[in-house]
């Protein structure tokens, strides 16, 4: 099984994600624009994400809420720049909880003799706020989305 | 008279501007969220700016359109993130003559003794775009922007 790589250089406001994915690239795609395939990867296991909004076009704005087993609730809300393509998703995304940290997502999709070749970069304001997010232990929800991800492409694929 | 500082550290992908202003803080935050204010500074002397929307508040878009002596139009869109305070108004910023390609700005403004020290901070999402955009000639508008601002509130201060 791929498995998440996650590089961020000392010193650096950026913050990359790659995995590659044993499904064609259109599917892949279609699992980040589509909020019914998207609510069943996006975020860390045990969590329940529900979307508030989802327009996945040029100036479209997207919400959706992530609640834990005790019930707390995380809102998360971003504008999509430019159409979503499988040549660039680009995004802006911000954690309601901690107001005025934008950060500004790019993520692109490569073909592979079948298989696909994820990638995100993300952009922070300041290299304290990309550390910062380090910090807040996001590494987590990245491992276990791409795990989801690669076992919902796997139940696409099989029905 | 103060001078603009445009710094630009190798191999990283952020620009950040500095200029300090003869006037208070709240005039200087004016001149950027009120489009009749803004449309008298933004851009390089000799191309006229047309403002098609400009909703300075959390979710708001903007569009301009600057045009040279010889009728060619260059359009500009982002999009507000966040409430635009002087603390900080969080935007982002594309030209339509390069689509895809995306910054994340950040202007801070900062009162000292009757002057507003302003500092914009840009996030792209690579370095090869912060270089592109280095290589652009962005600099001669960012010079003339912070000169025609300085003019602009001096005008706005006299009246």
């Amino acid at each position: 099984m791929s498995k998440t790589v996650i590089t961020a250089e000392p010193g650096m406001p950026l913050i990359t994600i790659t995995r590659e994915f044993d499904a064609p690239r259109d599917l892949v795609f279609r699992a980040h624009i589509d909020p019914e395939l998207l609510v069943q990867w996006l975020g860390p296991r045990g969590l329940i994400t529900t979307i508030d909004r989802y327009d996945a076009h040029d100036g479209g704005t997207w919400r959706y809420v992530q609640k834990d087993a005790d019930g707390n609730e995380y809102g998360f809300h971003g504008v999509f720049h430019g159409i979503p393509s499988p040549e660039a998703i680009v995004q802006t995304f911000e954690f309601e909880g901690v107001p005025g940290h934008v950060m500004l997502d790019t993520t692109t999709l490569e073909q592979r003799d079948g298989r696909t070749l994820m990638r995100t970069v993300s952009s922070f304001q300041s290299v304290e706020d990309r550390d910062g997010m380090i910090a807040s232990g996001m590494e987590h929800g990245v491992r276990d989305s791409g795990d989801r991800l690669e076992e919902l492409l796997a139940r696409q694929l099989a029905s």
